[in-house]
């Protein structure tokens, strides 16, 4: 529901504070443009993807690109209080996945190869496919209003993924009858960071789920329902936010 | 995540303890035969859409239909301890929002009509549009394993729906800032039946929020960041299901 009054946003990565102004980058150019019509003197928002955001004014919009005035900084909208990093089973759904990851306030994004990726290894490992998650990273960010960029990272093992965790609880999301703890086992109090698991469409082996309880993980069910991967991934953050506080 | 190992699921609305055999409905007849291209002797299940489901053997299938034996009845996936229904501003995005939310157990789902609707009056009162929305719950449905298919009902309005409502909560999404009691209500106490609005891609106009909240209606956002109204369904009912329980 977006707020029919707010000013478009433009990201542009080189913007600091000592700014005064700045060139927006050829596709955000391109986007204020062609695509909004804006002319020199329109009132915009500009934020640098890492969290911070200003007033800006269009100085100059024309064939050599357009040039932007900073004005105040303005608070950005918060970022969660939890650094979710969501490693999702690359799929066809990807940029659905990000999209919607991306409004839900993750981190991080890293696409994951598992043994039931149904993608061809050619589709799964692309070398396009992180610039192009990336870019609907941006356009997530510029609708919802984030000053924050997501991370997206390209296809990566599990087991990669296990092996750099570090700092926080892995949460790992299992079908209905996968749980054999029974029931769901929750979110577990707020951490400051975590790790979250999605799987492909085709979802997890056995040998997956025991490898990430063996790394501690927590498997969390989400409901009797089968849910397509997804789906599962927006449905898990949405209730991880309900528990830990968006 | 589909199980790669359940069998395949038709619906048949005319099945009863008491039937022997059952013909299927042409579009399932015609899915059975030409998509899984399925023969007699074929395991699959039936439900009936209000709830109950079977084993089922194909007895027939050919140019004049299918017919199945239906064998032992089996406990259907259970359906969520609060029979919800979801009253959406309708939008263009109506088939994502009616697949998501059956997969996400809702009972009834309503298309509203509200001020901000931002679709022409005769796409939005299109007379295909509540059997176009029922197929597209149907085949939710059957892919994330209900027995029970929602009921779509066709464009009301948000004042026609409130009128009608007599058994439960009303839970209203609205966009960060809307919620005048300044932090997201939650989801309150397990009910047994709710209301949940969910306004269309403009947004619900201060009337509109003024009246569901005369009504008793409790407002919730969902964090500071701004949803798609076809997202914001998804993420509510998240919410409220890890609330109240799936």
């Amino acid at each position: 529901m977006p707020s029919l009054t707010a000013r478009p946003r433009f990201l542009a990565p080189g913007a600091t504070a000592g700014s005064a102004t700045i060139r927006l980058p050829d596709d955000e150019a391109h986007h204020l443009t062609h695509v909004l019509r804006l002319r020199p003197g329109a009132s915009i928002a500009v934020f640098d993807g890492a969290g911070h955001e200003w007033n800006a004014t269009v100085e100059a919009a024309g064939r050599s690109g357009v040039v932007v005035r900073l004005d105040a900084p303005v608070a950005p909208v918060p970022e969660p209080a939890v650094a979710v990093t969501l490693a999702v089973g690359v799929q066809k759904e990807m940029e659905t996945i990000v999209r919607e990851a991306t409004a839900l306030g993750v981190g991080a994004i890293i696409a994951l190869s598992t043994s039931h990726v149904a993608l061809p290894t050619r589709a799964r490992r692309s070398p396009g496919n992180a610039a192009r998650w990336t870019r609907v990273a941006v356009a997530s960010a510029k609708q919802c209003g984030r000053a924050t960029v997501p991370e997206v990272r390209a296809v990566a093992s599990l087991e990669a993924v296990l092996q750099t965790w570090r700092d926080g609880p892995i949460v790992m999301c299992v079908e209905p009858g996968r749980d054999r703890s029974g029931s769901a086992a929750g979110a577990g109090p707020r951490p400051s960071r975590a790790l979250v698991l999605v799987g492909p469409e085709g979802g997890w082996t056995d040998a997956e789920v025991a490898r990430v309880v063996s790394a501690g993980g927590r498997l969390m069910h989400l409901g009797p329902r089968t849910l397509r991967a997804d789906l599962a991934a927006t449905v898990l953050l949405s209730a991880l936010w309900t528990s830990w506080g968006w």
